[in-house]
């Protein structure tokens, strides 16, 4: 079954993507375009910064006159991993026959740089360098490791056994080696491992890597770590936590992982804890966009409702990481809610993160940009800022292209699920399912325009059991939502639905349709989120939309209000808002008078935040301040 | 004269440490506790981490069985005269012999260090180190160079030439010798070398400073540096800049030192720009209180009204070069207005950065603390951290005790000037006046309760010219301001007023009095500052009060919102502002409904900005969320 997840317990099953296929609209084109781009982008980038040719040169060893010299920083192996996972992912989709032989020779390359008893690292442990384990802290090598491992699961699923599987196999077994009981009891600076340790364990069927994820996941908070506990959650453990912290990508692989170990060990105690910790995380610490990683330093999460839009860091792989962790919660406790995540997150988030035509990518997505930034040179030269206005074809650190790659190739994975009695849909998109529901087959189809539409129908084409349920997530936001049923029933669903569904003896042809509406409505901020008070953003469907400079009468994005009594309108395919542009004087920024000047009336388009940068430099901003 | 500037053109003279006594109030009291604890706390922690000793461990060199080690961080040789030049101001305010014994004792120390050429620094070129000048970037050389030769000027006006007077003057000469016309033609990557060389050229009359000054100043901007030429002023000509930018101490040291060059060359051309850069900075990159570094990362400037009060870093050691470019700009200008960020600054940003018992600090001063952070250890370990929300005994970068400690001591430096008309009072503060104009003495005492109360109070104690002016500064938010002559007759003052004197046959026993309101005001912020729309402050006098969460009921500043349309209040000594106190749902925080729950009325009071966390950890803000 081809998914990344599979748990052996839990509330539902994920569908594979043998089992659901996307057959058109967004995801569709985001996955084709990463197909047909983002993958070989980044083997050209890995190539010719010869992250991948440090393999090479382990293989080959130090000889006179040929002392070793390694390209890239220390965790640019998981880069080469991660593109492996995609290509695993992308094979299996396409059985694309130019990327299996590209998998292929990738495999012998990482392969021969594996040492005898297993250890697989080009930056530690070889000729010249630092010892194995030396630094766990910012070594990276068991993150790397695990890369390595989850794009194992990826060719185990797509694939089966292979060389590839085997040199990983290799390496779980050295990990468990070296970290079980007696060994090495410590972590690794950067959770992964975990996750993938957790995923082999169930993709192999061998209980002893989940025992050592466990044993990781247990020593988190252990202070075996020094200084910064913080940054990679050693300061307190993954039970004891209430809030996600530190550095963002880490904290979400860690939640991941503990999801994991909990749902194989039914270990419900830590299954409700990382449950509260991610609840609390989206209440307090989450961007309008999902974006986590709420604040600029560190990456990292800031304190609770510290959510400045213009310091957001919300980088692409702490969104990856989210909907990795909203996915296991959907799964373990059967909750549609997570899934409002993943939708807000991918649409939002991740669509957004890579260019349309998937060479360029943004590492941080913050809300606000209040200049506009020159573009990076086309040359693509590093180091590219992470941080800025436009998407860069490479970076230094440059972890969210390859990661972007395996999550759009694995994305049909993320759509539905079934139970005993059914199937559910999390995510609107149009698609075939094509599964088993306790035994007998159970074929549909859906078809939307979503998000453009509101509308989204499931068509049965094969019902082979009984009666069977079809369940539809309801996003929060959602409103005049009904559900009709293949008699043509309309049937209003309550505003708090999580989600709504049909038992019925379905028959090919049936139809079931949920439609609400997506008109573009004003979202205001909790009063406590200190940074946007004051301000309104307009969110159409699960889309959340930005003004960008380009589009405003004199450029500046500071001069502008707008009027949330007036209702944004759709017209000519963008949203529009009513707005204001001022001119304010130059002088100490504080005093006595709250009011503004008038400004000029305007009605300004405004664009999904996805689409910023597209057209060049400009200064963006998801929040606007209210007239 | 004892004053840290003594420009030779200008609109107005500073009045030294000798003409200038303050004699009472708050200033009094941060003088004394600075002579009577900080100079000797910093004393005791640049002995305790052997930052000292590094002068004694390059004057006895390597040998066997003697490896040279370094303590702390490549720039720690400033702090030590830093230190140095507090305790020259020192000694020439009160004379104290234990005191002038200590620096005698240093200066010996730091001498014997010095090597034959004049080249000085215990981090580079001594056995086992970097050579000279390799690294220009992020070395410091010229920066400890630059501070040296401060301290050198501090001892020159307050006790003459000696030891350490020749020290600097070795070091001078051979930096002119290195860095001049066909010698390394580029800066140091931390300005303050420039600042520090125009005034030693003033005060040693030595023409070779200034000029190296000014070649060091037209350098900046010509990318002699590598990468980051934001972060240290290397991007853009001064001539060129608009705007302050990059590292905030860099910036305004470097400013600094351009307003003396242009002064000193009559360039005013340059003196313009820089003019223009701070006038913007102030309506564009400042808090409320007068920080500047207005973001975290990078100690640095933001963007244009990227004012986060939560991120805000505002180092201490930007107060201080602020105060010090504002008072170049009022003497080179002789516009008042200058006078009101010194205020700002001195009352909200420095005297705040000291505890009370002068024994420990903040290094970074936001607006908003979001939690209470435990305090540092008692016995101050180290590191502590620079942005925590508790006072520090000391830091791994402790440029800021020290940097207090030489402000604080030459403090009344900056409270008055003459013109060739009279005596201008920019600062506030109980004092005795003793100069000359017009070759004439005159000398006043000022009496005033201030900023408790808005009346202040110049008494003629001789006037041996004939008609003199006597000056005052108006603050900018001063309201119902009047003049009362020495008649008794009172004249109300415009409000658009900068400054407002008298000019008159004054006599011994005359009085002159100014008065304006200092109740307790709200204030607003521009519009444009996006993280505190929607929030307004109370300041009180030149006094930015905050709100703590110890003062709360229920302890959750988050839950905080206050109303404007009343007034504040004195009662017991403190202001209070009417306030409700929420209890807000946990939940998804982005939403169709603005509006808020109705909370419980309170009223909360408010205390200084200056004194926070002086009751213990506490959660602060200075921006209050409106109603």
């Amino acid at each position: 079954m081809r998914t990344p997840v599979m748990p052996s317990t839990g509330e539902l099953r994920p569908l594979g993507t043998d089992e659901v296929r996307i057959t058109g609209g967004h995801w569709f084109e985001r996955q084709a375009v990463n197909a047909a781009a983002t993958i070989r982008h980044c083997l050209h980038w890995l190539e010719a910064l010869d992250w991948i040719g440090n393999f090479d040169r382990v293989a080959a060893g130090e000889a006179p006159g040929r002392p070793f010299q390694r390209a890239g920083r220390e965790f640019s192996d998981s880069e080469v991993y991660k593109l492996a996972e995609a290509m695993a992912w992308e094979i299996g989709r396409t059985g694309d026959p130019g990327l299996e032989e590209e998998f292929q020779k990738l495999t012998a390359r990482i392969g021969a740089a594996q040492h005898e008893d297993g250890y697989l690292n080009t930056a530690f442990g070889n000729p010249g360098q630092e010892p194995r384990y030396s630094n766990l802290e910012w070594g990276h090598e068991l993150y790397c490791a695990g890369h390595l491992i989850q794009a194992a699961v990826a060719r185990l699923r797509n694939h089966g056994e292979d060389e590839f599987t085997r040199i990983a196999r290799r390496v779980a077994d050295h990990v468990c080696d070296t970290f079980g009981p007696g060994g090495i009891e410590r972590i690794c600076g950067h959770a992964e491992i975990e996750v993938a340790l957790a995923e082999f364990s169930r993709a192999t069927g061998e209980p002893r890597y989940l025992e050592q994820a466990r044993l990781f996941i247990e020593r988190h908070g252990q202070k075996t770590l020094k200084e910064n506990g913080l940054y990679y959650q050693d300061d307190v453990t993954v039970r004891d936590a209430e809030v996600l912290r530190g550095h963002a990508v880490r904290a979400l692989y860690l939640s991941s992982g503990a999801i994991d170990v909990a749902v194989e060990t039914e270990d419900d105690e830590l299954l409700e804890a990382v449950r509260a910790q991610w609840d609390r995380t989206v209440t307090r610490r989450t961007h309008l966009t999902g974006g986590m990683g709420s604040q600029y330093a560190d990456e990292a999460f800031g304190r609770d409702f510290a959510l400045n839009p213009d310091r957001a860091y919300a980088e692409s792989c702490a969104g990856i990481a989210a909907v990795m962790t909203a996915w296991r919660l959907t799964l373990a406790t059967g909750d549609s809610r997570y899934g409002d995540m993943i939708e807000r997150i991918s649409w939002n988030v991740l669509s957004g993160a890579v260019a349309p035509d998937g060479k360029s990518f943004f590492y941080a997505n913050p809300l606000h940009q209040r200049t506009a930034d020159p573009e990076p040179p086309a040359d693509g030269a590093l180091p590219h800022t992470r941080a800025g206005g436009n998407r860069a074809q490479w970076f230094d650190v440059s972890c969210c292209p390859t990661n972007l790659a395996r999550t759009f190739a694995q994305f049909a994975a993320y759509v539905a699920t079934t139970s005993e009695h059914g199937v559910q849909i999390h995510q609107f998109t149009p698609c075939t399912i094509d599964t088993n529901v306790d035994g007998a087959r159970l074929a549909l189809t859906v078809e939307t325009n979503y998000p453009e539409e509101g509308r989204v129908t499931v068509r049965v084409d094969a019902n082979e059991g009984g009666t069977r349920e079809i369940t539809f997530r309801v996003p929060a936001w959602a409103e005049d939502v009904r559900l009709i049923h293949p008699d043509g029933s309309v049937h209003e669903v309550d505003p708090a639905a999580v989600s709504v569904g049909r038992i019925g003896e379905f028959s090919p042809g049936d139809e079931l349709h949920l439609e609400f509406s997506v008109a573009p409505r004003w979202t205001f901020p909790d009063p406590r989120v200190d940074a946007v008070r004051g301000c309104a953003a307009v969110e159409r469907g699960p889309v959340v939309l930005c003004a960008e400079s380009l589009d405003l009468p004199g450029g500046d994005l500071d001069e502008l209000t707008v009027d949330t009594t007036v209702a944004p309108v759709e017209r000519d395919g963008a949203v529009h808002v009513a707005a204001r542009i001022h001119d304010r004087p130059e002088a100490w920024p504080y005093g006595p008078a709250a009011a503004d000047d008038d400004g000029k009336a305007a009605e300004i388009p405004l664009l999904p935040f996805r689409l910023r940068a597209t057209r060049g430099p400009a200064a963006m901003r998801v929040w606007l301040p209210v007239d």
